[in-house]
């Protein structure tokens, strides 16, 4: 273990597993674009470009194997200058992997409309063998 | 279980627990807290509003018990009219309580100067007796 | 004029009034609050601190004399756990007062769901005889 | 004029002109580039990404013609895993040209040292004659 780790893992408590770390890592990913990209200007010309951004953004962030990020295109609109959407918990969707030691996450975030909710949720949990 | 928590474990693999939960849960609040407050206009005046309002925040989110929260206050500064601050990972301390069935986490985040970071950590988890 | 407004001043271009100034800022001020305070989570008790935390944070920029925000509040829901709202351009109203060299600007924001748009407008401008 | 600019009308003070407008919009854009993307993580290899996502997020809102953004390449880091970036005030470099009437704005934001702030401006107004 490098010193950068070794100062990292002071700060967290003796009982918390490689497993609550990627968990915990996972957690702050989805956290984190909900509450970063929300209220984007959004246009069916723009829509691949942000997802990309998205994706990029958080794959360049600490545990982050991977990012798949979709939005759903706004609607037709009447409106020529007021018609365009923006991000928001109703059209983003995203699946990322973490892994952090032996541990990989597969976690998500999906709206619910039951739930009227963008739920994040832990589809799978992977513990390599030692 | 009502319907509503139903609904919701059919998003999460079997082999997810309760302390995986909480910890999940812990991570997106603090992911969430981080990059929708940063950039928040700062003078000494507002501080102590900004504060309780994250808090607030914060609490009225699923599955919070408590959070408490601190700004460093800006230095004071030579300009008149710029001299104003903002919220950011160098100024922005929290500590909270999440509890997800029978595991309450201690999870927080700290500037961490040596590794110029807002680093996020669980400090603690309990787990009840069933 | 002080060193510091000397300098801000070789960013304009000449022909910039006080007028152009004072609008301008109006404008800075609003396009902030939308895109920092959008997605933050709102309930019903929580949202006077939300209110006065923009209040504040606003007030506290240059050239702001004053800021009236008001939050719509969510509707019941019969979610326990998920029924909580958030800052969105559909709840979301500000009323402010931008005052640069002799022109005071009366600017606002207010969702018309006509337009299904959260629009931002000048009301009135004051210049002081000089 | 059609209805909606009609409606929209309604919402500004009759003495506000086009060129109160189109300085008004371009403070609105530049207010919100900031607050949006304050805090977007960013390595060497997405920056170009998120510099394309902002243009094309501002060029799809009202009255934009066209928009630049540049942002300063993070640091070499020591760290491994804790040395990636973020957009902030240091390192976003905006222009932007706004259209409202007969009225074009050119407006930007740049980092000045000597203020340590983010200063948001216009450097030129062209009225076509009408």
């Amino acid at each position: 273990m490098n010193d950068e780790e070794d100062l990292v893992k002071r700060f967290f408590g003796n009982d918390v597993t490689d497993r609550d770390r990627a968990v915990f890592e996972a957690g702050i990913k989805l956290g984190a674009i909900y509450h970063q990209f929300m209220g984007v200007p959004l246009s069916k010309r723009n829509i691949l470009t942000v997802e990309k951004a998205i994706e990029e953004t958080v794959s360049c962030q600490p545990y982050v194997e991977s990012a798949r990020v979709k939005i759903k295109p706004p609607q037709d609109s009447n409106s020529r200058r007021y018609g365009y959407s923006e991000v928001s918990g109703r059209n983003l969707s995203v699946r990322l992997v973490v892994k952090y030691g032996h541990v990989r996450v597969f976690a998500g975030m999906e709206y619910v409309p039951e739930l009227n909710y963008p739920l994040m949720f832990i589809e799978k949990l992977e513990e390599e063998a030692k």
